[in-house]
């Protein structure tokens, strides 16, 4: 059976070779059921269209009769130009309807349903709202897009493990099972794993995969389970290559996102994707501080919080019409034990954070890859070189310099799509309250 | 500093451009110290070089006398031809040499070192041999192909979650795992969140990610986390269209390394890539259990063990010539509850395996999508529907006829290959003995 999409009816209506009819399948968006005529609403992947039949007491007028919200069809009939037809001035006049899955009636949600009853039946939710199908349609076309300008500079796409045999990093917020009698451990990045490609030769890595933070966080931006990007770069001269990295990457992705869906996402999201300009506006920690006014860079409250970086992000936006910010130069205090610390600037780090409209999407650095200032950097921070024995190996044996950096991929699309919710990036999301569905 | 790669070097030194004077970065792959002249060999991600210097009492000399094996460095030299320089008849005469990070002598492998040795060593096994590293290269380019043909058939990138409330699919080789006081499992394949997708309206679904097995399985192709490719197509007409999808998605990506990878594999690996004929051979599983002549598809033993698939694609490529064979028709006995049974035939299931030169890579099948069969056909093979209830939900409301594979990359670069363990295709191998480095 050949499908046509539903976008395409206009197409069909309006071309002159033989043969106007078509199949179509998808879902039962809403039935209008008259006295003399059954109008149908169907929905599929690409769009809607009108089925319209005049009741003639036949077996089609039955079906139609018997169909429920949601259920799905497939229906093949004539397409026809009629102008009074307010969805795209276009109906199909059915010949058969094959019913592959009727609906129970009624739905479970419908528009007043709340938002856990919507994540619930999240399948229904998204089915129901194409605005919701779009986001991923964009993350599909982001990830490309990364992915693009990672092998165009170089890249290998690695996979490294998600099951750990030490909670290595900080031994908190890490989720932990049983593994034939011994424990594991969740990567709660991939951080570890892409610095030890980075020793193994790979010239530069990219990784998209799953991460997982035990932390019981229940803002708007903060999930258990995510989706990572990850880039680790060999032989940097410093924290600024990765910085270019990053901003030229997210670039190519808004110009390749702008073209592919810039006018779907106005429409549906009622905002404007603006390809930046390069470079992004840097500034330092400190500077940032002074702007958010919480802390200072030699205080105990060095880092900035979620209103700190809105701040910054609104005042580099005010000051140089920039939607990013790259805030460098953490203070040490703040940053983990493997950020490399400047020459002579044994308290901040070669690291930073990017912003974007005032949101935190990226955390980046240069790594420390002396194994001896490693090591103190570790005992200083309180850790134990024990647990994390096979990482600390990986310096011993020539690692080269190099950085990178992590970006969440959700939180990328909520600021690109001004979505209330990281719920709304993730198709289905995972919480301290929420496993299911 | 711009860094020149090795591989680029004989294009420097046959330019006419002034400034033969090049900056490499990369590893001691060995040191020969004479009398008069130490020759050191270089390796980067690209190649390797000889770096000649005549002893003449200064500090580089002092410098290079100091080197190690693997030691990570940065030189800066002219190239020059010199045809008695057996690798590749160019060499560098260095003027800076910066030693980035020493490496301790002695290294803890060496080319005597044993499987599990490499292994806890993996990082400076796969630094030292090339072969080692062209395996992410190719599995690069594979992913990128794969998504190039999914992109363009029409499938969206989805990210599903590997954390599950409950072990829904059969409760045996679940991970679990605590989660805020309660349970969790790792998912041991997106399968129902696949079809979840598609019941959400995504109309083909497209995902590579990690999967879980808890089985303690010590063979050549067994591990517990690997990397997992994931179709799942809507509105299908039969498990044909899925073969289909499969076979050209294979067929593209084959002939994408081909041409990216051919020569190199062929020379390293002893192999050469093969762009298969469509389509592929298909076979019953009636048909291939005569040719393994182990069980009949009457019997209990109606699978095909690892000896007979080989036993099948053996008879295949002596038949028809061809390294693949699609098996269909497997008996409902050993397939799960959620494959298509086709009509008539209750004993048999719409599904299939992919054998590769007699090693399955991928299972597939037409799911069943009605509700009331779906509920029978668990109940049937003994499993309770509570657990699994956010999954049989999605089939109460319109879920469309569909159907998908899922295909073990590992495996796919086994035989690419010609990989003797699945070990060899994967960055840090995980087994229910190994969970480090």
């Amino acid at each position: 059976m050949i499908r046509t999409p539903i976008s395409a009816l206009p197409a069909v209506v309006g071309s002159t070779v033989a043969g106007s009819t078509v199949t179509i399948a998808g879902w039962v968006q809403a039935l209008r059921l008259q006295r003399a005529m059954q109008f149908i609403i169907i929905r599929d992947h690409s769009g809607t269209v009108q089925v319209t039949h005049r009741r003639d007491g036949g077996p089609l007028e039955a079906v139609l009769e018997g169909l429920t919200a949601e259920s799905a069809v497939r229906i093949t009939g004539q397409v026809k130009a009629n102008p009074v037809v307010s969805l795209g001035g276009i109906e199909l006049i059915p010949e058969t309807v094959a019913v592959e899955n009727l609906a129970q009636a009624p739905l479970p949600i419908d528009e007043r349903t709340g938002p856990e009853g919507r994540q619930d039946w999240r399948f229904l939710d998204v089915r129901r709202r194409p605005v919701a199908r779009l986001v991923f349609e964009v993350q599909t076309t982001v990830e490309q897009a990364m992915r693009e300008f990672a092998f165009t500079e170089g890249c290998t796409e690695m996979h490294t493990p998600k099951l750990m045999g030490t909670a290595s990093e900080s031994g908190a917020e890490v989720f932990e099972l049983g593994y034939f009698g011994r424990k594991a451990y969740l990567a709660q990045s991939p951080q570890f794993y892409k610095q030890m490609a980075i020793a193994a030769g790979v010239d530069r890595v990219f990784e998209i995969g799953p991460v997982f933070r035990a932390e019981p966080s229940f803002t708007s931006r903060h999930t258990t389970e995510f989706t990572g990007v990850d880039v680790e770069l060999a032989w940097i001269d410093s924290v600024e290559d990765v910085m270019s990295f990053e901003e030229q990457m997210l670039a190519h992705v808004l110009a390749t996102v702008a073209a592919a869906h810039g006018a779907a996402i106005e429409e549906h999201f009622k905002t404007e994707v603006t390809v930046p300009r390069l470079p992004f506006p840097r500034l330092t920690m400190a500077e940032a501080l002074q702007i958010s006014g919480t802390g200072s860079a030699d205080s105990g409250r060095a880092d900035l919080d979620h209103a700190g970086e809105q701040a910054v992000g609104a005042r580099v936006l005010a000051e140089t019409g920039h939607e990013f910010a790259f805030v460098t130069e953490y203070p040490a205090s703040v940053r983990p034990f493997y950020h490399l610390r400047p020459d002579g600037k044994p308290q901040l780090t070669a690291s930073f954070d990017l912003l974007w409209k005032g949101l935190e999407i990226t955390t980046g650095a240069q790594r420390e890859h002396r194994y001896d200032v490693l090591l103190a950097q570790a005992t200083e921070k309180g850790l134990r070189p024990e647990p994390m024995a096979d990482y600390l190996n990986c310096f011993r044996y020539g690692c080269p310099p190099h950085g990178g950096f992590g970006l969440g991929l959700g939180r990328l699309l909520m600021v690109l799509l001004g979505l209330d919710s990281i719920r709304d990036a993730t198709f289905l999301f995972r919480g301290p309250n929420r496993l299911t569905p």
